[in-house]
């Protein structure tokens, strides 16, 4: 009985990831910074290639640098979640589409996405550790 | 007392998570292929720049093909080990040098690393997932 109430348990918890990474999509495309920073730990780390990890800040500030210049669309082909205790881990193929509000060439780049989920201390899971494969990830130059 | 158990669980987790890093460098440096495949999960995941997700067999291939080539010494600062049920996870900034065995010049090449670690049912942690964000990780041609 307790290993099927745990399976079950699991079920639940990666459905509320599964439901965490559809708003996180949701909030990317309406340029929602402050909902996107609600969804992340405090002490959140963003690993991306060639760059210094970012933090919090760095996210929402580079978050902001490209919301204002593009629309962001993110397509994500989850290919896995799990959960074992307060801790998720998922991957996924991404596809990041920025399109330039001012006019101009939509452009498009994808790769993989590791991300770790924490559940916190209240019961809500939050993203705490991503490292982002695609290509550009953490440069708000690319627009 | 419940939760100090845990915690204290947790830090026994945590320095396991740290010999098996440990182990794994050592094993590298020594181009030991059948002992890094032991520390893997059968469905492991290994996530690099540019290229599709290898399995286990795309890593014991790839392995085989640099370490016949080089002597490979992995320089790993580890940032954080965290453990939860039967799930961990790590971050650390990673520096691959390759000596050629044949000699000519050592290449360098570092990036940071994210890796999901997770308990089997005999009770052994293993290497499940990995994103490597090191610039030519699971390319064997940059020897």
């Amino acid at each position: 009985m307790a290993e099927k109430s745990a399976s079950l348990t699991e079920v639940a918890d990666e459905q509320q990831i599964r439901d965490l990474m559809d708003d996180w999509r949701r909030l990317t495309a309406e340029g929602n910074v402050d909902g996107l920073l609600s969804l992340l730990t405090d002490d959140v780390v963003f690993l991306t290639p060639g760059n210094p990890p970012m933090t919090k800040q760095d996210f929402a500030k580079g978050f902001r640098e490209v919301s204002a210049k593009a629309q962001i669309k993110a397509i994500q082909d989850v290919k896995e979640i799990r959960a074992s205790g307060d801790m998720a881990t998922t991957w996924s193929h991404l596809t990041v589409v920025l399109t330039p509000k001012g006019g101009g060439q939509t452009s498009e780049a994808s790769g993989y996405v590791l991300t770790v989920f924490q559940r916190s201390p209240a019961g809500k899971w939050l993203l705490a550790r991503d490292a982002n494969l695609v290509a550009g990830a953490g440069n708000p130059d690319r627009v």
